[in-house]
């Protein structure tokens, strides 16, 4: 027994680490305790035998509903820089040539990341990653893909690289997006600036700066050729593979991913019967992103289609200054219920164990051996998460067993 | 000169008194200044010429948007328990009737309050108005109407009256809602309810309980000639109205509202043209309620036919453990903005000097004489903040010249 050690009680605790389909996955426990040594779980149980079996350590007593710590899985959080004038000119009903006409999009805020220093990039990210454990996220992956040259792509890995050292906010995971626009300076010419991409990732790699790399595939992105060889290229180094595809226009993205076993597939808007086959035999995580479409106005994807053919769901932000101005998972989980009609074990398993999953970490459930991540909310139960709070409800949050947002405070123990 | 002055400059403010249509009643000052004395505004205006007139003042260098604290005109927020198994079940498709089968609605949140103590009832409100605080809120009006007998409206009504006397979270203003719904114990009987409540009236108007009362008149519950004597009799009290209208159908609450002269008529999905000029004619503010609309998966009210007759738009939270489990005006405002199709300018008006006019408020906007109930935004400008963050976006909050959320600091002085 030492002071790294810590026994929490609350009267409703969600594993994730569920059997079977629905509210089975969620592994709800009542009157349960969570047992923390040093920056791992040790133990997860009813609470009198976990009282009786450490009886040295005074409970920390929770009164509402504990959870892992909540996994983002698409973010694009390293930016600087106000797209608000194009916000409100998309809600006016702009189109997209309108918005470029107004110098938004992706290029509008590579501008602003081409001025940042990298000290600035992290202190944007940071200041996010703070808010986003305020609202029980406790790992995020983030994106580059606003350098959109060798050097930027390189400094917003850095930023990324500086947050991912610190251990007061979100683990990160770092991702790059190259392939996210064509900067002006490419001159139109998508196929020369896929292949630099390769060059830039290759370098990128030897330097330790990505875990994945994402490519924009769709109808005025890069197509399925352009993006094939960089994906390629990352899996023959041992990077990860994650695809923006269908948002506006299926391209045959879902068809390459499954192909090169993509971790993930993110938007899926447009996706065909085939493509959602392939999703699922080949295991892509299909990440579903509710804020981009409601800043759009979109239809939701085809929930229905890619569940009956099985592909594992995950919600994340898609936290961008564009289409997704957004710091909160809790805000996609409320969307994906309301406007995407997913189920509410649908939607916690894809804000926990499904998205720890597609970023190949242990996270998002709580089990023995598993990273202390850890949110007490102040909500009674897991029904209330999925409702429009608009405010944090966490009362603490957790890291590898530290506290990051709120602060451990003792309720009436029963 | 003395400690109670403070000088805030910022590169952005909306004084929300600008003159004309659009962006012109913003009131936008670039490069300006808010001298604050005590709990009031003593000047707004160019930042040079107001740091020459005080030059002993230290200047607080605000370095993104500053505007008047925001108003929330319609919320629910004295209540305890939680209907979260009943959002479920509405997200999964059930209708009212099934819902009351579960034990929820209204009712179901008068069980609860029932149950509690009126310190129970307010430390539960004043958390909700600190968190309100923190998303730029600082005038509050709150209803009863969970308590549906007279001894627990009343212990709501005295709930509000505790947290009305503190300085430290959002101003309040009290409505007295008890035709909110038919208690178990009237027996299905309306009429005899509706009569009950102008007994209980007068002893709250004579105690001092509420500045406002208000009636739900819809289908489902109570009609316009139930509603009437109520009225009638707040009105010769000296109390204003405020109404639930046209929620699911257009039962003459419209034309009831326009000819009791009501402050506020709130929801409006269901309006017809005749009841919208009528509103028009006789000044009542149309409170419009997005997140209520966005639980129940309504379609918008008739915002064209409102703003053609010139019904004043407010735009509010709703805050209630049913319709619309939010905490946020901010996000309220994004979805007025997203899914009713409201304006940047209509929207900001509708959560700032018309929502405060709706309530006789002098707040709502900044102007010498004013009360210095003021956010410093963590944004840089208005176009940002109808974006659905989810997450607090404030740097300080003052109510009164008090920081009642997050603090002063110093940013570069320019």
């Amino acid at each position: 027994m030492n002071g790294d050690e810590l026994l929490i009680t609350a009267p409703r605790v969600l594993t994730m680490d569920g059997q079977g389909d629905g509210d089975g996955e969620l592994g709800v426990l009542e009157d349960a305790a969570v047992i923390v040594q040093g920056d791992s779980i040790v133990a997860v149980g009813p609470r009198e035998a976990l009282c009786a079996q450490q009886p040295e350590l005074v409970p920390v007593c929770h009164s509402g509903l504990l959870t892992p710590g909540l996994v983002d899985a698409h973010t694009h959080a390293v930016w600087v820089g106000s797209r608000g004038q194009e916000y409100v000119a998309r809600m006016g009903g702009a189109d997209y040539e309108q918005l470029a006409a107004l110098g938004g999009g992706i290029v509008a805020s590579m501008r602003a990341v081409r001025e940042a220093t990298v000290e600035q990039l992290s202190e944007a990210l940071v200041g996010r990653l703070r808010r986003m454990a305020a609202m029980g996220v406790t790992t995020v992956e983030v994106k580059s893909g606003y350098g959109l040259s060798e050097q930027v792509e390189r400094n917003q890995l850095e930023a990324i690289a500086c947050a991912a050292q610190r251990n007061d906010v979100p683990a990160v995971v770092p991702t790059f997006l190259g392939m996210h626009a064509l900067p002006p300076e490419a001159g139109g010419d998508r196929d020369r600036y896929a292949a630099q991409c390769i060059e830039w990732l290759e370098r990128i790699a030897a330097d330790g700066l990505a875990r994945y790399v994402d490519a924009y595939v769709d109808r005025a992105a890069f197509s399925v050729a352009q993006a094939k060889p960089l994906m390629q290229r990352a899996r023959d180094l041992g990077l990860g593979i994650r695809l923006h595809i269908g948002q506006f226009a299926d391209v045959g993205g879902a068809e390459l991913a499954a192909e090169l076993s993509a971790a993930s597939v993110d938007h899926l808007e447009h996706v065909s019967t085939q493509g959602a086959q392939a999703l699922a035999e080949a295991g892509c995580f299909g990440v579903l992103l509710p804020v981009a479409s409601f800043t759009l106005g979109q239809a939701p994807p085809p929930i229905a289609l890619l569940r009956d053919c099985g592909v594992s769901l995950v919600v994340a932000s898609d936290a961008n200054p564009g289409t997704a101005p957004t710091e909160s998972l809790p805000l996609a989980l409320s969307l994906a219920v309301r406007s995407y009609g997913l189920s509410l074990p649908e939607a916690l398993v894809g804000v926990s164990r499904n998205a720890a999953r597609s970023l190949g970490s242990a996270a998002g459930l709580l089990r023995a051996g598993g990273p202390a991540d850890l949110v007490l909310w102040d909500l009674p139960h897991e029904a209330e998460l999925a409702q429009p709070w608009g405010v944090p409800k966490t009362r603490a949050v957790l890291r590898a067993g530290k506290v990051i947002a709120g602060a451990l405070r003792n309720d009436r123990c029963v």
